[in-house]
């Protein structure tokens, strides 16, 4: 049966992170809120859900995974239970909670960059924290992105395995997220990416390596993958692209 | 062999929802950087260990938790990674991935917390960003608090086994970690943690039935749990306690 992905429908947000682990796995899903309404589907059915009074586990917020009857929330939870089954993920304990780990730091890092343009409330728009944005833009540009892209980085060279991935001999789904991470900095920190991103190869290639992969190219080509835009977490405000 | 727990030895932060877990359950620990330098242990090992340039599995930041060879970062990793051993944690895999996913909406919310002292950067003092500190704080104490907490008053409205605890019938570490949370708002914001929990009963008698615990009460009434203060992730800022 295939999965039931729920997130917003017009960015890639946190939901992305999902999309890209599924779409690598070729995990059969449908991404609900952009289905047809007539076909009880979009985003009236993410809210049905959301909201549904008789849920006992209800998920705080989007993205969330329906696997049957079984609702999962927060991205790094659904990214850990669908990797098993689906092979994105090595087997062994200590391996899902490394790859954890970094997933989590990750999660960290996503929520500084998004946190450039909403450091003051998320309720409210951009335009009301500009002040503000730019003035945490400044501390993440030059001090909180180098630090941990070079911690990715050491990652990877310290890797038993060799240098492909982050964790072990194959990819996982944290390569993904880390994909999707510095396509995300590159769009909103054009600039401030490309220097910090100089002093970190390995992480680089592996981008690159994650790109090729047939499922990943393909879904990247396709209508399925929403562009960058400037609701989502990474948002191009040429302002906050700051290198010292 | 005991466990070594590496974290900032002046306060409770992160550290703390490991600290509490580790003390609940009786397991043995070291909290190495409150430990004398001259055995060895104080924050100079905290360092050591932090930047250990052999470590092929480095954590990114403090808390981190050694247990042998294997060092694990993450405060929700490492809870996830403990409980089970400890019976911190239901033994189904459906059980750990909702208390995990409880657990990372606890730390969205400490995150959020946090930022009200820290919109701008954890780089900066409080005194350098009090302006914005006031207009994000406003944002927490009356719409982000108040939406948590009535989540995690749902959760356990609906528990299937009863309104004791978060998940099943048995306490589990995201129990410990509402405890924690709810005794960091408190100290932080009373006057706007009293108004929202006045409408969740549920979560404040889970608080009460968690500090009654004999392992934890004991704990609490310890030197070992250092007193919340201005340098941690709680802070009593009387400013920023804002009630509407």
């Amino acid at each position: 049966m295939a999965y039931e992905l729920h997130y917003w429908p017009t960015i890639q947000g946190r939901g992305e992170f999902v999309r890209l682990a599924l779409e690598a796995a070729g995990a059969p899903y449908i991404d609900v809120a952009r289905g047809d309404e007539a076909a009880g589907q979009g985003v009236p059915a993410l809210m049905r859900q959301l909201k549904d009074p008789k849920a006992v586990q209800p998920p705080f917020a989007p993205p969330f995974l329906k696997d049957g009857a079984v609702v999962i929330g927060q991205t790094a939870v659904i990214l850990h239970y669908v990797a098993l089954e689906w092979k994105l993920v090595g087997r062994s304990e200590q391996s899902r909670t490394w790859t954890q780990q970094i997933q989590l730091t990750i999660a960290d890092m996503v929520n500084e960059a998004h946190d450039t343009h909403h450091p003051i409330g998320i309720d409210l728009y951009y335009e009301d924290q500009k002040p503000e944005a730019l003035r945490r833009a400044q501390a993440f540009c030059t001090t909180r992105m180098p630090k941990y892209l070079q911690w990715f980085e050491q990652i990877v060279a310290r890797n038993p395995a060799g240098t492909r991935f982050l964790v072990g001999g194959k990819m996982s789904y944290a390569d993904l997220s880390l994909f999707q991470l510095i396509e995300g900095l590159r769009y909103a920190f054009p600039k401030a990416a490309a220097s910090a991103l100089a002093r970190t190869p390995l992480i680089v290639d592996l981008h690159d390596r994650v790109a090729e992969v047939p499922r990943v190219a393909a879904y990247l080509a396709s209508p399925r993958r929403i562009p960058f835009n400037e609701q989502g977490l990474f948002r191009c405000y040429p302002e906050l692209d700051l290198v010292t």
